[in-house]
């Protein structure tokens, strides 16, 4: 029981890389939301790879289809079931995984825990997995839209390697991380990036960064302690994202050098609602969101998967080299930006629902 | 429903600082386990205040009692219950929280979720809290050490603001840990710690940090792709403890650094077994342990009560000001240490018993 | 994981027959209800025995105690934990259960299942268990009041072995029930049933029956199609209480008798609302609460401990002769009738807060 | 959060009467169980209507497609996503749904608890949503090969209307059920109830009956107390079918009417193991199979569609009458067993898969 996620918007996601699709199915989405396919698709294809030059070239179609669960263009309060094809598997490319553990990947503790493994294009393990937690999110924002009026996610790279980009989270904007095929705001920091990666991917190599999301507008009071505080929730979220290394909120590890006195946030009356002074907090006190910005940063490592030659060893314990084949993407920042997004949305919105028994 | 943790483990945390007593029920734990009030006591002994000149000088004598769930000295499979009565409250000492909201505390949070609040302390919100979180640790950790043999798990203070001490997590001990008050290892830095400390707190002031902590000898296959990846289930444990900013497992942040020639690791055999070269990934390849020994850091915000006066705003939106009275710990590190430890011992419990479905 | 019971009001119950004590524990109960010891002492009177002269004349004070969740008289949204301690504890009038299995108990079965067993009393597997259900219900009335205002619960006695009770569900009341010793608002066919139990009890016997219970002014729309179907968590909450053998609801068994013509329940305006002019259905049609009276029986099976001499093995295998000695219930339904009511608060209550997403 | 059930082999199904399709997800298999979608079929299509004249002429090819967690035959342990298309749908069969509120079905139900209907064929309230229950139980089953060989599932149809069949659930099999189309073992009685079913049919009426399964070499220990017995579960599972109105256990209800003397199972050793002499309790004491044959009864009410014309009223609340077209069936017991003997598979694999972590 492994792949379901939230209490009352509850998902259970499925597929492999390289079989005949993925999909999710969404339990506990309430009834009267207007939903089409288009709303989940444009999510996707926000997501899918062959969309620049400097990300993977498969060309995954990656068109979702809803089963279930929405009727004459509204939600019913039935599962919503969702399916995504797959299309342009070659399975032939990844023939080296058969017995070659790559190194930094799942092969060796999938084999480890289930004692099998799908090893078609890293199967259950590979990032395209994360498909049906998208189309889910699709789902979720409609759903915010309309118990959390105004809420809005922005995700965004924030760094790549050792560029760090300067970016304002309580005004950027989506157009401004949808303006460069890296998805950093910062217009000059981003020909950089696309710069850094471009050279990266020439050598054969791989790099990674971090990624903020910024969500705005969150109503006061949603995350439930002691253990689903909505710190934790959204770190397991983003933890469970491939090739994630951390999470910080607000200040984060940087707020480890700051005395009590400097990080404390004042409280003050802001046309005529309580607000914080600073807010180092990042929206959330106590695991309990306080109406200011929530924002926090994942750190993403290099992609496993590179073109030169790697040690390691195979199923049957023998040494041997290994180099990838196959597409892949020198850097997962661009990609993994609706990725972090998707997560924020379902954490978000599962706890608006689960917030409503206490305004009863 | 917030105070639950664990899919097979199961544990249900309730309890206020000031209340009458706090506690858990562990649902899920497995017959025939040896068990004691000892064997829970010296792990609240850990946590407890009152321990040292640079914590809180609460006398809190924290005894616990087994109401449930043992018989003879053994686990039978039922709910075992385990209370700690409160013996040293004070409510007088926290009228001020009464009305005015505590800057950076969950004060305010809590009026806005639940339109009440058990202001004596803190009530939920207080790190004391975390007592019944230590008790079930303590059994936790009896379960592990039937199902899985050698599994020792050390955490220490790695940073006090800016100083950082020099650890080897793959040798560390809990006799280092435990041989000065600041439970740092680095002994040389441990003194510098503790100067700062009571430097600190003579200014009315406090400061925060990272705990590091080693979970060694953990069995291959731990953690359940794709959401309940090992590292996803420890970023929550985590990020559930009082005062946590951030969450870093491997390489963490600084990973983002290097490329993914320098990053990955490499396998070998090693002594008959597959091993990896190095240890980036921190124990944990694609949300599934690797046997290698897991490491990770946790930041902690400095201590949210000062005696500096701050301003703030009371519950009927009155500005005032506001110094904290009460006995308080001017860093809560030192004490955070066994917490960090028992959200370990919990979650690589309850992961271990999942696993066991995998081996029928 | 086999304590806890709900999805959004989740319980999680612990406790012995003869350990120190038993409670339950409330996660998920909304803030700002009024509530008392004393609400709960209320329930908990009615479930005790000593209480006739028809029912175990054992004397359980039975007195609770909210060590959470409550301040100044309201909860406050975190978990209630209730704690009622055993205080006439006589483990040496069971000490023939230390070896043998007594006929159609758990001793054997628990023993299968973990190993070990708590045999003081029947420990987890003792009726005394559903003093936590019944604590927890007394809350679970609370909310209900709030939330679904004017519903009312009534169970009975239907009837003891054969001896059936006329009572109409849509208009009994509680002090009907409570009218007599036997808690069958039928006063003449009471007077049977206790003569009968009497009558049974000084043969060294027992005697099972049926009660009935209704709800009215339930909500409509309460249930949760497909598998937490209103009916099917009411069905699993009463084959959850001791001495159970069956459920059924509306028409029940006797329905299969009928054609479909004469079964089905028509609808027909009424009082400017949608009405059914019979209720076969018993209140719930596709799993979900249709707002006419539900009401179902539930059969309970004659008090499996008896003084008259039975034939059993050993834990050890060896053949032998029991006779109860203890205190006994010749009758297990008079006290039950609160357990009965309890469950269906708590399945009530738990289907109430989680239909509050759908009118978001 | 409503079509999920079990809590390690866990299931989510989808799907209504007249979309695209229907389907479940299985999240928890455990790896390298040999599977293959006739593996499935085979039971699909002993669900499936069209089969002989006594039920619904309907002709749905219900073909399943694996699309996830299979590969090379056998399961990896990630999510087994199963889908079955909708083919034979017609939807202008049923446009007098549109409105008008079918008597004793779930039309108005769901108009009250989600404000909306897919009402073609009943939407997600038709009895088509039970192929996901009977695919996942397809899989279920051979969990239970692996993890409790020998056990074996059988149920059948005990009565039809007052025509009550003479069957030994100790030794009846599967082969005397599929003998022949009502799915009853007693040849004489099956004759006897098919004529009934045609006769009833022909007047536009419908009938209902009794399912009795027997589940036998379930190894003792499966069933969680106190809330998760394994009779509770079952109840629970069963009344979430559609048209149930009760379960028995054992004795059931008829155990009401004897004493504890005569009702007691006394234990003897047969064979070098504990058994009971008798087997009033269903092979379930306490909650936990005790290794007997687990044994019990459902209560069916007769069919709800019927082409006789009723009163009822529109969703503008009209009154109206309604008389059924369409293909129904006019006794739904037949196509009813292996719905029966599929929820029961998923119970007991639940369960054995629990009971896993008490024998670490």
């Amino acid at each position: 029981m492994s792949s379901h996620l939230g209490q009352i918007f509850r998902i259970a996601t499925w597929g492999e890389s390289h079989g005949p699709g993925l999909g999710v199915v969404i339990d506990g989405c309430p009834p009267l939301i207007a939903l089409t396919e288009e709303d989940i698709q444009k999510e996707l294809d926000r997501r899918r790879p062959g969309q620049s030059e400097i990300v993977s070239p498969r060309k995954e179609e990656d068109r979702c289809q809803i089963l279930s669960g929405v009727f004459e263009g509204q939600t019913t309060g039935t599962p919503i079931s969702i399916v995504i094809w797959n299309k342009d598997a070659r399975p032939e490319a990844y023939s080296e995984m058969v017995t070659a553990y790559r190194p930094s990947h799942a092969d060796y503790t999938y084999d480890a825990k289930f004692g099998i493994r799908d090893y078609r294009g890293g199967g259950r393990a590979s990032a395209r997995e994360t498909i049906g937690r998208v189309a889910a999110a699709a789902v979720a924002r409609k759903v915010l839209a309309r118990v959390a009026p105004g809420l809005e996610i922005v995700a965004y790279v924030k760094s790549i390697r050792e560029l760090w980009a300067e970016i304002d989270p309580t005004t950027v904007t989506l157009a401004a991380v949808e303006s460069n095929i890296v998805r950093c705001p910062d217009a000059a920091m981003a020909d950089q990036m696309i710069a850094l990666i471009k050279d990266v991917r020439a050598g054969g190599d791989s790099v990674g960064g971090t990624i903020e999301c910024v969500a705005r507008n969150v109503p006061a009071g949603l995350g439930e302690p002691v253990f689903d505080k909505l710190e934790a929730d959204l770190a397991k979220a983003m933890l469970s994202l491939p090739a994630t290394k951390g999470f910080e909120i607000g200040s984060g590890f940087a707020g480890t050098l700051l005395s009590g006195s400097r990080h404390n946030d004042e409280f003050e009356m802001r046309e005529g609602a309580v607000h914080t002074r600073t807010n180092r907090s990042g929206g959330v006190q106590g695991g309990i969101s306080n109406g200011e910005p929530i924002f926090f940063r994942v750190a993403f490592k290099p992609t496993a998967t590179i073109a030169k030659p790697q040690q390691t060893v195979t199923r049957d314990h023998e040494q041997t080299e290994l180099a990838a084949r196959g597409r892949h993407d020198p850097c997962v920042l661009p990609r993994a930006v609706p990725m972090v997004e998707a997560m924020t949305a379902l954490v978000l919105c599962d706890h608006a629902l689960r917030q409503a028994v206490n305004k009863l």
